[in-house]
C-alpha cells in the first residue's frame, strides 16, 4: 500500500511538470454552432451514413476531436437561454439575463470578452458569422449592450473594439438607433476607423492587400440579415467556409503574434426554429466545413493551435428516432431547398398559376421535397395538405406558419413536417430547449475540456490555456 | 521552434511515464442507466433546482465526475438499438444485431464479456439490476444467447458464469424453456451450483454470513419482473440502493482481490417508454443514489477504484423545454405515483365506485397528479379526459394505452401526458432513439473516457485501465 502512495505522488509530480511544460495556444478557433445541441451533431452523422445505406454514423471532423464533453446552457434569468445570454456566457464567462449582450442582469456593469483578452495579449481578433455581424452571438464577443436588438449601438461597439476582422451578412440597422431615431450611417464610420468594407469574396480577394482591418459582408444586393442556407446556396453565394478562409488569411497577414477567431454557424438555429430537419443538417455540415478549414490550419501548427467547437443552446428539442428501430433519415435527401425557399417557390407558383390543380401542387412537392414520389404521404397527411391548398390556391386565403426567423407558407411547413416524420426526425417545439450543449476540443490546452461544465467555464478555460488573466 | 519540439518530446516522455505508473483499478463499478440519454440526466438536474425555485441545475453525483463524454448507441442491425444489442456492446465490446445477447449477428459465435475478464483476472463479480436478473442488460454480462427472450436459457448461463453475486427482482421464466417446454426449475439448480437464494434485504442480512455466492431477489410475493418504481416504493420494498450496498458488502467479504460490479437502473427505460416524466426523473435519482454508494466506496479507495456511469440507449426522445424560456418542471412535484400505479388506482376506483361522477375522478386526479389543482388543465385537455371518463366509467368500455412495459388506463396516460406538457417535458415517441449516450468516469483509468467514442469502446477501456487482455 505504501508503494502505491509513493507511486501516486510521483505520478502527480510528473503530471504537474507535464502541465507546466504544456504549450500555450497562439492560434485559437472558437467555433459556435448556434442551436447545435448534441442531437444536432448526431443527426448529420446518422444522415451521412444513411445516405450510404448504413445504420452507423459517419463522424464530423469535430466529433473526432480528442476531447468531447458537454455543458449547461441555462441563463441567469431562465432555464432556457436565448442567444444573447448564451453568447455572453461563451464570450465573457458570466451568466446574464436573456436578451443582454455582455453586461450584468441589471445592465449597469459591462463585461470583457475573451476576444478582448486576446487583443490585450497581442493577438489579432476575428469575429465571423453566417448571419448579420450585429446578431447576438457575434455581438457578445465585441459589444456590450443592454438589449440584443440595439443593432445600431452594437455596430458602434464594433468600432471601439478595434478588432481586426469581421465577417457576416451585414448590418441590420446601420442608420437607425434602438430608439428608432435616424442616425449617421455606420459604414463611413467603419471606414473612418480604418476598416476596409468589402462585399463578397471576389471583392475581398482584390481588396485584401490594401488593409489589415476588414469587414467582409454579403454580396452587393444580397440579404444583409444572413447568408443563404447552405441547402439553397448556388455558385457565387458567399459561404461560411469562404469567410473562415478569408479570416485566417487576413489574421495571419503581417502577423507573427497569433489570432483569436470566432466563427458562428448562425443558421443551424434558424432552421431548427422552423423544425426543418434537412436544412438544419446541411447547416451543421456547412459549419463542419468551416471546422475542417480550422482543422487543416491546426495540422500545420498542432502545438500552437486550439480549436473549440461548441454551441450556445439547443433549438427545437430535435430527436433522431421517432418510434421505429429503423432510421429513415435517407428520406431527407429528397428535400432540395429549405422550407423558407420552398415557401417562396409555392408563393410564386400561386401567383403565376392561379388555376393550379392539386395535382400540379403535388408535382411541385414531389420535385422539391419528394412527397408523393420517393416519400409516401398518408391519407390523413394528404388531406391536411389538400386543405391548405384549397384555402390558399382556391379560396385565396393566405395562410402562413410563423417561426422565430420565418413566416412560411402553410403548404411548405406542412410538407417539411411530413418529410421530417417520414425521416425519423421529431421536434419538441419551435423554441430553444434546456439540453446540454456539446463541447469538442483539439490542440494546445484541449485537455481542459474533459468534464461536464458550465457554459461560462468554456471561455475561462480558453483564457487559462492561453495563460491570460481576466 | 526547436525548443518547442524538444519541450514537446520531453512532455510526451513524461506523460508516458505517468501513464505507465498509473494505478490500475481493482474495484470497478460499471453502472448503467437503461434508457438514460443526456436529456434524462439533465431533466432531474433541472427538476431538483426548480423544486427550490431556481432556474439552474443541481448536479447529480455522477455528473460532477472529472470525466464526462458521450458515445454512439447504434447496433449492427439498426440505427436505434434495443437493450440486448446495447447491453452486449457495453458488456463485450462488440456491436451485434438487436435482440441478441453476447453473440455475433449470425448467432454462431459467442462473445466474452468484461465481467468474465474480471473473473479470469481474479476479481469477484456482481451483476445487479432493478428489473429481472435475466433481462437483456444484466444478461449481456453473464449469458450468451441468440434471443433476449430466452429467459430460461439465460438463467442456465448464470450457473455456468460462476459469478459471485446476482441481484434483481427475480427470474421471468424459471420453469419454461424458450420453446415453451416445461423444464426443471432453475432455483434448485442455482442452489446446487452453490448459490444461496435470498428474498428481500432482511433475509439477505440473516443469510449473508453463510455464503459467498448469493442471488438476492425481490421480497417473497413481490413482482419478479421488476422492483417497484422509486416513486411508488414504500418502507420495506427492496431498493436498488440496498442491492448496491449488499453487493459491495458481499463482494468484499473474505476477498482482497477486488471486484467488478455491474449495477443497472433498469426502469428509467420503462418509465420513458410510458413517457412518464416524473417517474423517469425519480428513477434517475434512485439510480443516482446507487452511484452515491459507489462514490462513498471510491472515496475510501480512490486510487484503486474506477466508476463508470453510462447507458445502453436513450428512450422516448425526451426534451426539457417545449417552447417557453421558462421551465416548469416544478409541476412534476404534484405527481405522487407512477402512471402505472395511477392506472391501478383508477381501475380500482372504477370497480369500487361504479357511479363515480366526473368531479369524483377530477378529485382523484388532483390528489395523484395535481391536475385541476396546482396544475391548470386547458378546456381541450379536460374535454379529452372527460371523453375517456365517459367511455370507461359511464359506458364501461375499457380503454388502455399500451407501451412496451405497460398497458395503462387511458385516463392515467392522458393525465400524465397533460402534466408533462405543463411541466415543459416533451417526448418524441414511446420507443428508443438514436441519441448519444452519456459516459461519466472517476478514479483509476477514468482519463480514458475523455472523447466521443463507440459504445463498444467503453468495456474495452475498462479492460485497458485494468490491464486485462481479451
Amino acid at each position: 500500500m505504501l508503494s502505491r502512495k509513493i507511486y501516486g505522488l510521483i505520478l502527480l509530480f510528473i503530471l504537474q511538470i507535464g502541465v507546466s511544460l504544456a504549450q500555450k495556444p497562439k492560434y485559437i478557433f472558437f467555433m459556435i454552432g448556434d442551436g447545435m445541441g448534441l442531437n444536432q451533431v448526431n443527426a448529420p452523422e446518422v444522415y451521412l451514413a444513411s445516405k450510404q445505406g448504413k445504420n452507423t454514423v459517419f463522424p464530423l471532423v469535430f466529433s473526432t476531436f480528442p476531447y468531447a464533453t458537454f455543458a449547461t446552457s441555462y441563463s441567469l434569468s431562465h432555464g432556457v437561454t436565448d442567444s444573447a445570454a448564451g453568447g455572453t456566457a461563451l464570450a465573457v464567462g458570466k451568466k446574464t439575463k436573456n436578451g443582454v449582450i455582455a453586461m450584468d442582469s441589471s445592465r449597469t456593469e459591462s463585461y470583457k470578452s475573451v476576444a478582448y483578452l486576446a487583443k490585450e495579449n497581442g493577438l489579432k481578433v476575428g469575429i465571423t458569422t453566417s448571419v448579420s455581424i450585429d446578431h447576438a452571438t457575434p455581438a457578445s464577443f465585441y459589444a456590450k449592450q443592454a438589449d440584443r436588438d440595439m443593432y445600431y449601438e452594437i455596430g458602434k461597439d464594433l468600432i471601439s473594439s478595434n478588432f481586426d476582422f469581421f465577417a457576416g451578412a451585414g448590418f441590420l440597422r446601420p442608420n437607425t438607433t434602438f430608439k428608432k431615431e435616424e442616425a449617421p450611417s455606420l459604414f463611413p464610420q467603419f471606414e473612418q476607423a480604418g476598416y476596409t468594407l468589402v462585399n463578397g469574396i471576389s471583392e475581398y480577394q482584390s481588396e485584401k492587400v490594401k488593409s489589415d482591418k476588414i469587414i467582409l459582408m454579403n454580396n452587393k444586393g444580397a440579404d444583409n440579415g444572413a447568408l443563404k442556407y447552405a441547402i439553397d446556396q448556388v455558385e457565387g453565394d458567399l459561404t461560411l467556409s469562404q469567410i473562415t478562409s478569408a479570416a485566417i488569411e487576413s489574421l495571419t497577414k503581417n502577423n507573427k503574434d497569433g489570432f483569436f477567431l470566432m466563427v458562428e454557424g448562425g443558421k443551424i438555429d434558424w432552421a431548427c426554429h422552423s423544425n426543418d430537419g434537412a436544412t438544419a443538417i446541411q447547416e451543421v455540415l456547412d459549419f463542419n466545413s468551416s471546422v475542417e478549414i480550422a482543422y487543416e490550419f491546426y495540422k500545420k501548427y498542432p502545438e500552437e493551435t486550439l480549436i473549440i467547437v461548441t454551441a450556445d443552446h439547443e433549438t427545437g428539442g430535435i430527436a433522431v428516432g421517432n418510434g421505429s428501430s429503423t432510421l429513415r433519415l435517407k428520406n431527407l435527401e429528397n428535400q432540395k431547398i429549405s422550407q423558407s425557399a420552398l415557401s417562396t417557390v409555392i408563393s410564386d407558383f400561386r401567383k403565376n398559376n392561379p388555376k393550379a390543380s392539386w395535382d400540379d401542387v403535388k408535382a411541385l412537392l414531389t420535385a422539391n421535397v419528394g412527397l408523393f414520389g420517393a416519400v409516401n404521404v398518408s391519407k390523413e397527411d394528404e388531406a391536411e395538405l389538400n386543405k391548405a391548398y384549397e384555402k390558399s390556391f382556391v379560396n385565396h386565403e393566405q395562410e402562413t406558419s410563423k417561426s422565430l426567423y420565418a413566416n412560411d407558407d402553410k403548404i411548405a411547413s406542412l410538407s417539411v413536417k411530413i418529410l421530417n416524420k417520414a425521416s425519423s426526425i421529431s421536434w419538441a417545439s419551435g423554441g430553444h430547449s434546456a439540453a446540454y450543449i456539446p463541447v469538442f476540443a483539439i490542440g494546445a490546452g484541449s485537455e481542459l475540456f474533459n468534464h461536464k461544465m458550465e457554459n461560462t467555464d468554456i471561455p475561462k478555460y480558453v483564457a487559462e490555456a492561453a495563460g491570460w488573466s481576466w
